[in-house]
């Protein structure tokens, strides 16, 4: 059982808000939608954190890293150590996503929500019920207690964001093996095959997508979860990662916090479908950043009905995407509060 | 005769510089390729600035107004003293480029072109052979001592830009009925019909849409430039517009002081189009930004080559499309020059 505020309502959008920030946008001095999808952005955003003055600044990044015992299946193109390393690579500032906080201004906290690491590393946060999940293609890759514990740690990591008085948060993950994973969820919360989702993850070639695609489908099969009415706990459970489930639980938490998420790539999305099939309240506080290369991306986030901002062929993770689109959703805000009025700088609007 | 700067050869990409930044870009923290779209802006830059550290950090804006004679035939859904207004709304700080030039950090000049204020306005410099151009739909719209001198305009904003020691340029524009004289060069360059390119402007409707396109065609085939052999010259000159040509020289010159600029939407992209036409040397140092919402936008940037970084319905001008996707090249190039390399990181690399 997943515990009891998982599926505790969220808050719902100001409408006052949002309809004033509509109002606002049409009397700034440029043609009407001219600032196209920006304008849309500023205005989910003074909804969701119920202001006049909608704000990207505090954005904290937080990123959960696990392990999968699939890799045993030869579904990645780099080795499982790399999964340890770049959580130092994290820490020490080496990594994209440490360059961009850094550019950014945002605080990164990297978590080792189910890591092989034996003890703790320096600079990480290590909050994990066990080391790495089982291999799915024999055997359920988490227990119930162990999925419960991931879900607190995505909880635990937003009580500690929440302390910032975040304006958004970004998670981003790591974890050699975890398309192969989020591939797995995605194919069974969608109801699709995994040659349709699963695709070339950090560089796999068509015979390594394939393999990835068998890997996937036969494992689906062998644990039920191809036939409709799989819950999406038992499928976190059976074929899903610490990090995803961790990434899923502060999704929903940081929402009931009336904190957005920008949802990064591929795992984070196939996280958040999990989240919204969970806890359906949390939608609305899920929101773009970036389309990436990964070929089950644009499905999934179909199925969420969220549109991206960018597409520039990003196939990295770390939350790396959704750090990249964070200054578009700044600018919108900018714009949004920081315009003048046809009224204040005495320009003509068009004819009514 | 435009002056003879204006052909003068641009410098030449460092192939040295361009292939270190790609043997770099191999040897970060990251799946090869992992940064996409990313990783071509870094690398091209890396060439175009002769650099083994490509930078987007000084990038002055600068804003080339200019009235329209064409505006007499009912082509804008605005008044034209928008123009006037929309100068001392960008000088005053209350438009959507000032607050994105405050925001990004980057200096902005407003050049009055050729508007029609007849006396100067406080703020902005006034460099214009005369006020407003000519109705093309009767006569040629500049005479060639005129168009000579909007060319230089954009070569001595470009002069003043370069104390500041830019690392790009970001140039933008205003003048009702811009997109009308816009639309009809990029007929005149391209030999399409203008209802392939005329698009709704600030926002004219299906019929005020046809009505551009029939002024448009009707005017191309008085002046004789629907016929192929109609030199970039001749076609500025006659359905030409003043901010447009000094946007025109602007690329040029600074082209030819290795500055690459930043091309924004629609009316940018035919100045930048007419610019590889005159001379082609500087083509490569026509950057990537933004795809408008405006019709015609994509068949120029197809026609110069350039594949747009982001696409948010953006059909606003002032160079803020440029403005917006400038975050993008920044964290390019902080990802290219910060990250760290296997190497470095002690991470392992896949296998060979």
């Amino acid at each position: 059982m997943l515990p009891h505020w998982v599926y505790e309502k969220c808050p719902g959008i100001s409408t006052a808000h949002r309809e004033a920030a509509i109002a606002r946008q049409a009397q700034l001095t440029k043609p009407t939608g001219a600032l196209g999808r920006l304008e849309q952005v500023a205005i989910d955003l003074a909804g969701l954190q119920e202001t006049v003055q909608p704000r990207a600044a505090r954005v904290p990044i937080i990123v959960f890293a696990g392990d999968h015992g699939i890799v045993a299946q030869g579904v990645s193109a780099y080795p499982q150590e790399v999964t340890i390393a770049m959580m130092s690579n994290f820490a020490a500032g080496g990594a994209a996503i440490s360059v961009l906080a850094r550019e950014l201004g945002s605080s990164l906290e990297v978590v080792d929500a189910g890591s092989l690491a034996q003890s703790p590393i320096s600079g990480i946060v290590t909050d994990k019920p066990r080391c790495g999940t089982r291999d799915f293609s024999v055997e359920a890759a988490l227990g119930p207690a162990e999925l419960a514990f991931a879900f607190e740690c995505g909880q635990r990591a937003v009580a500690r964001a929440a302390a910032k008085q975040p304006d958004l948060l970004i998670l981003g993950e790591m974890g050699i093996g975890n398309t192969t994973t989020s591939a797995a969820i995605a194919a069974s919360l969608l109801g699709v095959s995994a040659d349709e989702i699963a695709g070339s993850g950090t560089g796999v070639d068509a015979a390594g997508r394939a393999r990835k695609a068998r890997v996937i489908d036969d494992a689906l099969s062998r644990h039920g979860l191809t036939k409709a009415g799989a819950s999406p706990e038992q499928t976190l459970r059976t074929v899903g990662g610490l990090e995803i489930a961790a990434i899923c639980g502060a999704i929903i938490a940081a929402a009931q916090r009336r904190i957005p998420t920008l949802i990064d790539g591929f795992i984070v999305s196939v996280a958040a479908l999990a989240a919204a099939r969970l806890n359906p309240s949390c939608q609305p506080f899920l929101l773009p950043s970036h389309q990436s290369a990964e070929q089950g991306h644009r499905l999934v986030l179909r199925a969420l009905n969220i549109q991206p901002l960018v597409s520039l062929d990003l196939r990295l993770g770390e939350g790396s995407g959704a750090a990249i689109a964070l200054p578009l959703v700044r600018l919108a805000c900018a714009l949004h509060n920081g315009m003048a009025t046809f009224a204040q700088a005495n320009v003509p609007d068009r004819p009514a």
